[in-house]
C-alpha cells in the first residue's frame, strides 16, 4: 500500500473547566484534562461501514485494525491506501477515514454490515451518520435538587450491594437512586452499556419511565454512550466513580444533564448542571 | 404489556480451575469465580437486529432498556411481550429474546439495523449469527515461551509509558511485548476494542502480522471480544490487568492462546496455556 503519516495522537486529551466539591461543599473551579472522544466514521471504498466512538490519533492503524479483525483484510497485500477524509460539515474536521482496497471487487459491503459493530451509523454518508450521533440531545428539563453529601454517600451505597463484582472482580455495575439518595435498582453486566441498558429496561418495565428526579451511578467512567443512554431514559443526574471522556461533558452541557466525576472517598468533580447540586 | 417473571440473574457467575502464579513460579491450582459472560440475540417481531456479548440474567430488561435507548419505543405501551426464544442448536439455551410490538408495522426494520450495534449478527437467524460469533476459534499454533518473570515485570513497563491516562485517569491501555519482555508499541483509547484494533493495525501497518511470538497487555479485564481481536491478529498470549470473563477463558482453551489474569504485584493467575509459561 501508498504510504502516509498517521497522525501523532497529540489530540488524546482535552482540558475542560469543572467545580471541586469536597466534604459536602464547592471549593471552586479548577481546569481538567480529560480523555478525548470523538466519533470517527470508517469507510470502504468511499462506503460507510461504522461508527466508532475513538479517541482521535493513530485514526489509519484504528481503520486498518478494524478491518483485520472483522476479517475483511489479511494484510497489508489487501490494503491499497487509507486516507483521511476532511468533509464540510461533518462533526469535526478528520473524522472520517477511507479505506481503499488492493482488489474492491471482492469486498461483499452488505455482508460486512451485517456483521460489524455500526453503532449509530446510519450507513448513507458521513455527515448524516455522524450527525444522526450527536444531534440526539433535546434538553432534559429537570427542576430536581440533590444535595451534595447525598451525592458522595452513594458510592458506599453501591459498593455494599455490588455482589457478583465483590466475587469475580469482572462486572461493571449501574445502580439508580431517588433524589434523596434510595437505591431503587442495581444491575451488573460484563458490559457497562449493557447494565446501563438492564437498568433502563427495569424502569421502563416497571412504568416509571422516562425517570425524572432520578440519579443514576456508574460503576467506572460516563462516555458519550453512556450519557445518551441516560438522556433517553430521562435521567438528569450522571454520576461515574470514574473519569468522563471530553464528549460526554459536551454532551451532558447541550442536553442540560448535571454530570459528576471522580466520585471517591469524600470529594467528586461536577462538569456540568452543577445549579442541580445543593449543600 | 403482558407480564411474566424476569430472569433471576444467578447465572451471573462461572465456577473456572486455574493455575496461581506468585514471584515467578506455580503456587498450585485454584477455583475462582468469573463473571458470565454470553452472547444474547436480540430479536423485535421475530426478526434478529443485534447480539450482544452480556452477563445471562435480566435478559427481558435487556432487550427493553436497548430498544429504549436505540429510540424504537417509548413506553411499556410500545411493548406487547417480550419472550425468551429456546432454540436447539444455538449457543446455550435463553441466548435469544424476542420483542413483540403493540404497533409493529411502524417498526422500519432496516432502518434499525443500520442504527444498532450489530456485533457479528448475521441478521438471518439465531443460529447462524450466534454460531458466527462463537466459531472463529481456529487453534493458534504458536510454541512460543515466556518465563513468568517476564509477564509478572510488564504491568510496570506499560505503567511508565501510559501518559495520557495518567493525566486523565480515562484511556484503556493496549500494550504489544515480544517474547523477552521488550515493549514494541502502546496505544490508548476511550474504548478499549479501539486501543487492541489500533494496536493490531499498528502491527498490520508495519506488515509484523501475524504476530507470532508475541504478548498484548490489557490495562483493564479481557472479554470474549477482546480475545477473538487478538486471535485475529495471531496474537497467543494475552495478559489482562484485570479479570477475565468466563467466555474469554473458554475462547482461550478452544483457541488455543494463554491467558493471563490479575496480573498484578508480584502475582498472576494463568486460565489457559499455561504450557507457554516456564520458571
Amino acid at each position: 500500500m501508498k504510504g502516509s503519516a498517521d497522525s501523532s495522537g497529540s489530540d488524546e486529551a482535552r482540558e475542560i473547566r469543572l467545580i471541586r466539591y469536597a466534604e459536602g461543599r464547592s471549593i471552586g473551579e479548577a481546569d481538567d484534562v480529560l480523555a478525548a472522544e470523538e466519533p470517527l466514521e470508517i469507510r470502504v471504498e468511499g462506503r460507510p461501514i461504522s461508527v466508532v466512538m475513538r479517541t482521535p490519533g493513530h485514526d489509519r492503524e484504528l481503520a486498518a485494525g478494524f478491518l483485520l479483525t472483522e476479517g475483511v483484510i489479511k494484510s497489508t497485500k489487501d490494503l491499497f491506501d487509507i486516507t483521511s477524509c476532511i468533509d464540510p460539515g461533518t462533526a469535526g474536521e478528520g473524522n472520517a477515514v477511507d479505506v481503499a482496497l488492493t482488489h474492491p471487487d471482492s469486498f461483499d459491503f452488505e455482508k460486512l454490515t451485517r456483521h460489524v459493530f455500526t453503532s449509530s451509523s446510519c450507513g448513507i454518508c458521513s455527515k448524516a451518520s455522524i450527525d444522526a450521533v450527536m444531534k440526539r440531545r433535546k434538553p432534559l428539563h429537570d427542576a430536581m435538587r440533590v444535595k451534595a453529601r447525598t451525592l458522595l454517600a452513594l458510592p458506599q451505597r453501591l459498593a455494599r450491594k455490588q455482589d457478583t463484582f465483590k466475587s469475580t472482580g469482572g462486572l461493571h455495575a449501574c445502580a439508580l437512586f431517588d433524589a434523596a439518595g434510595k437505591l431503587l435498582a442495581l444491575r451488573e453486566d460484563v458490559g457497562r452499556h449493557n447494565a446501563l441498558d438492564k437498568l433502563l429496561g427495569w424502569a421502563l418495565l416497571e412504568k416509571r419511565t422516562p425517570l425524572h428526579g432520578h440519579i443514576a451511578l456508574l460503576s467506572g467512567r460516563a462516555s458519550f454512550e453512556m450519557m445518551q443512554k441516560a438522556h433517553a431514559g430521562g435521567i438528569a443526574v450522571v454520576a461515574a466513580i470514574s473519569a468522563p471522556s471530553s464528549l460526554a461533558v459536551e454532551f451532558a452541557r447541550e442536553a442540560e444533564q448535571t454530570l459528576v466525576g471522580f466520585l471517591r472517598g469524600r470529594s467528586m468533580n461536577v462538569y456540568a448542571g452543577a445549579e442541580r447540586i445543593t449543600r
